[in-house]
């Protein structure tokens, strides 16, 4: 199958490429390098060093016997959309190319309306490119677990039917979502929805967790295929950015209370299901929504996870609490759905401990890097504005 | 009050300004001239000639005895957004500086890149001119009641208790809306909800019917204070339309089957209601949704009444259905609480066939300019994507 990746470059388009390439699929690509530069940007980079665009292409057609077709630039230019698909003509693209971070929307005005029309604008271009250009093709498109928040019922897979002063329908699951990061992603999940209503359009909405890893099994030795790990406060999500904390002997820092529960899923998990709603499209005018993660965890207990393992591996750390900077609910109910994957093959293949083994031995190699940014990990950009680097607890 | 409207010069912006000056208020505007700009790229104009801002403001200082301050720009500019807010230091802001186009906002992808980007950008900058600038503002914010679509269940104002597998909650009521007009409606609820509690900004959210009517009282004589009175199928809605078209002997044309429900309300009740908005603002952190219509009509009895009501004042006219452009249910349940702004003392003030008579006293004198763009009134946008003319059924 033809497969088309916004956002190639990034931590999932870079290892999604291979994981598609190594079943026999056709892969193009597209990227501006923004995840690079936001990085830069909060004075911080990849735990894993990352080759440039061009060693990465080599590496790939070694690896994988295909050339990798690769478009840098920008997908909030319809031109360059247009171009894109009418000379690849996907028959899915799977949309990674958005910025994934909730803090780093949250900065500043000039931040939140960066990532929004980033997000929200460019996916606009893909589903016109679909409807004008490759009517058929399927859009996999990456939500967030977070778009639905934490509310006090159980979280159904994007609808759900309710009886409501006597009468019933079915409705779409209602966004409470907790940065303008994550309320760019609700908009993209309201017009992709509106989109295969009006248009056809075929498309699957992944809701997914948060997700932890440094590799999947394609990428073997050749550090050119390894894909990018963050650790820094905007751009490193919580298993991540813990086990480059015990990597380097800093305290893993939970916010808040820290019984924050949220859905997770390993790197190689989260390329399964990608690949799942690949080659398993939805239907014509379909718009289905899956939520992605293995299974939901209480923060603090995953840096007790990550805390015990690092300590067999005779790194010794501490857990300390930070201030949150974030508004969320530290101590919640918390039940979502998880079955349409499952229904369609997914069987997890890692747990945590042994993930976080296989992170640990990664990165102990790049340990300078993680020191050399590591005031990175702490968090300064706060939800009321002010800028102030959290305290401990 | 100092009360700050975004897009004054609009269909509700000037008539706001002048229904607020009236009453003591301290009106400054702001405005890019995007509607007229809109209007003429449709080949069409508003049937009630529209004087220049110059001549509006000579005339607003002669009627209401005060300057209106006004910025001519865009609010998508923080720079300008900031300028102003230092400057004018508003107690309210009315937020009307949108584009209210369902059609405009579907005729291809720059158009919708367009309205969204302007609607859900310079929103975030009057937020975040808020919470640095003027924390105890009040935002008055004009969704619309195309955010819910057409449930099969009824449509509280905002939120809704319900109980899911066993468990209760309060959540947002789902939004199915029906255009990116309509979507670019529903982001910026989502965001100025998410705004009130993470920064304690104070909202009231209008969901809004559609509004008719061609003056307020505080218009008079002067036409230079007469707002405009769109007729074209982007900008005109639908009884303004029907009136436009009995004024020239043109049939009413209602879209399909034309038992589509809405909720109307007169030009002079909307400014009521959002001047009750002003006077009675919202608690800090307070987000309230009004669902503001005076009542419930199906399209074809609405076009009926205005034939009537026409046919009275010796202008016969036909109601001719013409093929639906759109995407939509033409039969439907449809039953929108509107309680809040009757708790605050609204009380309508005028019934539908009284204010069509003083349409059309106002539209004779203007027949020639309708006349003259008569064209316009038939619409070609479709939901689908083609530009294709609406046939009558």
């Amino acid at each position: 199958m033809r497969v088309f990746i916004p956002g190639v470059d990034g931590y999932l388009g870079w290892a999604l490429a291979q994981n598609l390439a190594s079943r026999g699929h056709e892969v193009a690509g597209c990227d501006n390098f923004a995840r690079r530069a936001w990085v830069e940007e909060m004075d911080s980079w990849s735990a894993t060093p990352i080759a440039s665009m061009d060693d990465r292409l080599r590496a790939f057609k070694e690896a994988f016997d295909q050339e990798l077709r690769f478009w840098e630039g920008d997908l909030t230019s319809w031109d360059l959309t247009k171009e894109i698909f009418e000379d690849f003509k996907p028959e899915a693209v799977v949309h990674l190319g958005e910025c994934p971070s909730a803090p780093y929307s949250m900065i500043d005005v000039h931040h939140t309306v960066a990532v929004q029309t980033n997000n929200i604008m460019n996916t606009f271009n893909l589903m016109y490119a679909m409807r004008d250009i490759t009517p058929r093709a399927h859009l996999v498109k990456l939500g967030t677990m977070g778009e639905y928040g934490t509310p006090s019922v159980p979280i159904p897979e994007g609808f759900f039917e309710i009886e409501y002063r006597g009468r019933k329908d079915t409705l779409p699951f209602p966004r409470q979502a907790g940065s303008f990061y994550h309320w760019s992603k609700v908009a993209g999940s309201n017009h992709i929805m509106f989109g295969c209503k009006i248009w056809g359009l075929r498309a699957t909405d992944i809701m997914q967790g948060v997700v932890f890893g440094t590799r999947i099994d394609q990428m073997g030795d050749d550090e050119r295929l390894m894909t990018r790990l963050d650790f820094d406060q905007c751009f490193g999500t919580a298993i991540n950015r813990f086990v480059c904390q015990a990597v380097i002997g800093h305290p893993l820092t939970p916010y808040g209370k820290g019984h924050q529960k949220r859905g997770f899923l390993p790197l190689r998990d989260s390329m399964q299901c990608l690949t799942l709603a690949v080659e398993n499209p939805a239907g014509p005018g379909e718009y289905r929504v899956f939520n992605q993660f293995e299974e939901v965890y209480d923060v603090t207990a995953l840096a007790s996870k990550v805390q015990k393992v690092a300590r067999d591996m005779g790194l010794e750390t501490e857990i300390h609490n930070l201030v949150n900077p974030r508004q969320e609910l530290e101590e919640h109910f918390y039940e979502p759905d998880h079955q349409n994957l499952f229904d369609l093959g997914y069987r997890p293949e890692g747990d945590v401990e042994t993930e976080t083994r296989l992170m640990i031995e990664d990165l102990l190699d790049h340990k300078d890097r993680i020191e050399e940014k590591k005031d990175a990990l702490i968090p300064d950009v706060r939800w009321d504005g002010r800028r102030t680097r959290s305290a401990f607890v």
